[in-house]
C-alpha cells in the first residue's frame, strides 16, 4: 500500500490523497460502504464497483459466522469469493465480539435484533474472547491472532488489528486498562500480520474513548509500530462535538503520512466535521440503512420517500441525478414501490445513495484543492 | 394489436407466432413474468427488459388498492409509471378479489399471509363486488365496468375482462350459475372496452372449471364476440392431467388467428403439456417466486441453491449461462447469500430464473419451427 497525498490544505487539516492498494486507487477523503456479509444489501457487488464505490468495508465477525473465513479462503479469498474487483477493509471482529458483551450495541446488530445474541460471549480473557456462534452455536475463540488469520483467509486490502470496545459508559480506570490490553492485542495483531504481509495493509486503531489524554497516549503507542495507516476507533462520544473534540486530541498526534480512517461513522454532518480535521476515510452503514428506510440524500437535504406528497410526484428523487435510479424511476413509482412493501424500492434507493456519496466526496476533494477547505 | 402466425406444427397444436402491440412484439409461445404491483419481486423494471421478459403481467387488483389506478393514469399511464417500454399484460381484478370471497386463495396471496385480507369482501352481485381495501379500508365496488376503466388507467398492452373465479370444489349448478355471469360480465366489459379501444386488446376468459362441456360452451359464447384473443382462466383442475383435459376441451373451439394465454399457469411441465395444445403465452409467478426460494432453474433440473453442497462450490449455477449472475457469481456466494439472508440472493436468482425462462421459451419456438414439436 501506499499513500500519496495530492494537495494539503493550507487552512485546516484537509487533504487529498490517493491510496494505492492490489486492488486499486482509493482517492481520499472518500466514503466507504459497508457490506457486512459481502453484500451491500440489495445490491451486487458488480454494480456496486459501476457506482464507483472505491474502497467496500466487510465484517470479519459475521464472515467467520456465515460462511466461515476458510470457506472464502477455498474459494480464492473475498475478492473473488464475492466478485469484487475494487480495494476492500475488513475489522476484526472485535467491534461486534464487545458489542455483545458489553450491551453497547452498534446500529447494524441493533437493526438485527439483539435477542438471539445475548449471552453468546462466554469468556473475555488477557488471550482473547471466547464467543458462541449465533448461527451454529459452535465456540469460536477470537483473538488477536486469530482474528488476524482470518482476515488473512479474507484477504482485504486493508485490515485491522483486534481491540477491545469498552462501553461509552465506563471508569477511567476500567477504560484505561482496556486501553492497555488494547494495544497489547494491537501489537500481537501486528506481529501476526507481519509473519506474512501478504499485500495486505493495517491499519491500527487508536482507543481511549472520549479522553484526550487516552487518546494522545494511544497514539503515541501505536505511531510507533509499523502500521500502515491509523483508524480511529472506540467510543468517540454521545454526539458531534465529542466525536470532534476525540479527532483533536487524536489526529494532530498521528503521522502525516499515514492515511486516517474513522471507523462507523458517516453520517452527512460528520463527514463534514471530519474532513477538515485530517479524515481521510469514513465507513458507515447510515446511507444505505437510510436508503432502505426511504430517505434519499439530496443536495436539498433528506427526502422521506414514503411521504405522501410524493405520491403523485413525477420527478427523479433529485433533478439531474446522474445515477441509474434517478435516470429511470420517479419519485412517485419509488414512493409506490416502498408503500407496497417491494424490496426493488430498497436496492433502487440504495443506488442512488451511494451514487450520492460518490459525488458529494468528490465534491470535497475538489473543495480541498480549490482552497474552499 | 396484430397476432402473425410464422409455423404451424403439422403434427401438433403448436405454432410459432409474433404478437404486435403499441410496445413491440411477443413472440410466441412465451413466458409472462409476473410483476404483480408494477415491479418483479427484487428487480426493476429496467433490468427486467435487458433480460429478455418480451410481456410483464401486471395485477389490476393490487393496482388499484396501491396506487391507486388515478395515480398512475396522472402518472402517464402504467409503462411510464413503471418506466417498462415494452408491452405489459393486466387482469380484471377478478381473481383476486374471488379468491378473498371464495377462499380459493392463490399462491400469490397465500405467500403474503391472507388473515389481513379475511372478510374484505362485502357484497358480491350481478353488478360486480364490492370488498374494503386491505391498504386503507375504502370501500371499492369492482365491476365489469370499474375493472376495464381501472385497465383504461393503467393502459396496458392486453387488458382482460372482469370474471367469476369459482373454487374448484363447486357443484354443477354453481358453476353453470357462475358460467353465465362471466359470460354477462365479460360481454359487458368488452362494450366498456369497445367505448374508447385505445390501442389496447382485450383478451377473454375461457372459464367452466373443469367440466369439458362448459368449457366448451365458453368458447362458443366468447369467440362469437370481438375478442382480440383468449385467456384460459378459472380452476383448471387439481393436477396436470386435469389441464391438459381442460385445454383439449377448449383450445379446440377457439379461432385458431388469435392468440391463447394460459392464466396464472408457467412451472415447466405444464408449459411442456400446454405448447403443443395450442397455448401461446403462459404467465406464472413460479420461476420468480423458486428464485426467492433458492431454487435456480437449469437444464439439468431444479437446483437448491441452500443445499449444504453448494456452500464450496464455486461454479456459476449453470455452466455457460449468459445471464448476469452466472457471469458474475458462484454457486458458493449465492448459498452464502441465502444463509445470511441477504436480499441480493433474491434478485441474483431471479435474474438467473428469468434469463431461464427467455432461453427456453426460445428453444420451444425453435423446436416448433424445426419439427420436432
Amino acid at each position: 500500500m501506499k499513500f500519496e497525498i495530492l494537495h494539503t490544505s493550507p487552512k485546516s487539516g484537509a487533504r487529498v490523497g490517493r491510496i494505492h492498494t492490489p486492488h486499486g486507487i482509493i482517492d481520499t477523503p472518500n466514503f466507504v460502504a459497508v457490506g457486512t456479509n459481502g453484500t451491500i444489501k440489495a445490491l451486487d457487488n458488480a454494480l456496486v464497483e459501476e457506482i464507483g464505490i472505491q474502497l467496500m468495508f466487510c465484517n470479519t465477525y459475521h464472515l467467520i459466522v456465515q460462511p466461515g473465513t476458510h470457506i472464502v479462503k477455498q474459494g480464492g479469498g473475498l475478492h473473488k469469493f464475492i466478485k469484487r474487483n475494487l480495494p476492500i477493509i475488513t475489522d476484526s471482529g472485535g467491534f461486534q465480539v464487545f458489542s455483545l458483551a458489553y450491551g453497547s450495541v452498534a446500529d447494524e446488530l441493533k437493526s438485527k435484533g439483539t435477542k438471539k445474541h445475548e449471552g453468546s460471549v462466554l469468556k473475555i480473557s488477557e488471550e482473547g474472547v471466547l464467543f458462541r456462534s449465533y448461527r451454529d452455536g459452535a465456540k469460536i475463540f477470537l483473538t488477536p491472532e486469530t482474528s488476524i488469520q482470518a482476515q488473512k483467509d479474507l484477504g482485504a486490502d486493508i485490515i485491522i488489528p483486534f481491540d477491545e470496545l469498552p462501553p461509552y459508559h465506563v471508569s477511567h480506570e476500567s477504560l484505561s486498562v482496556s486501553l492497555d490490553r488494547t494495544h497489547r492485542w494491537e501489537e500481537r495483531s501486528l506481529n501476526e500480520h507481519l509473519k506474512s504481509p501478504n499485500n495486505q495493509a493495517i491499519f491500527a486503531v487508536i482507543h481511549g474513548g472520549i479522553n484526550a489524554d487516552f487518546r494522545e497516549k494511544s497514539c503515541k503507542f501505536l505511531r510507533d509500530l509499523p502500521f500502515d495507516g491509523f483508524s480511529i476507533g472506540g467510543s468517540v462520544g454521545k454526539n458531534k462535538e465529542e466525536m470532534v473534540e476525540v479527532l483533536k486530541a487524536s489526529v494532530p498526534h498521528l503521522p502525516k503520512e499515514k492515511p486516517i480512517h474513522l471507523l462507523g461513522i458517516g453520517d452527512l454532518s460528520s463527514i463534514e466535521a471530519s474532513i477538515p480535521l485530517g479524515i481521510d476515510t469514513f465507513d458507515s452503514s447510515y446511507p444505505t440503512k437510510a436508503a432502505r428506510h426511504g430517505v434519499a440524500l439530496t443536495e436539498k437535504g433528506y427526502l422521506n420517500i414514503t411521504k405522501a406528497e410524493n405520491q403523485t410526484n413525477f420527478a427523479p428523487l433529485e433533478d439531474g441525478c446522474s445515477c441509474y435510479t434517478c435516470r429511470n424511476y420517479s419519485k412517485a413509482y419509488l414512493h409506490h414501490l416502498f408503500k407496497a412493501k417491494e424490496m426493488t424500492a430498497f436496492g433502487l434507493s440504495t443506488i442512488h445513495n451511494l451514487h450520492y456519496m460518490v459525488k458529494l466526496m468528490e465534491k470535497y476533494r475538489q473543495k480541498i484543492a480549490l482552497g474552499l477547505i
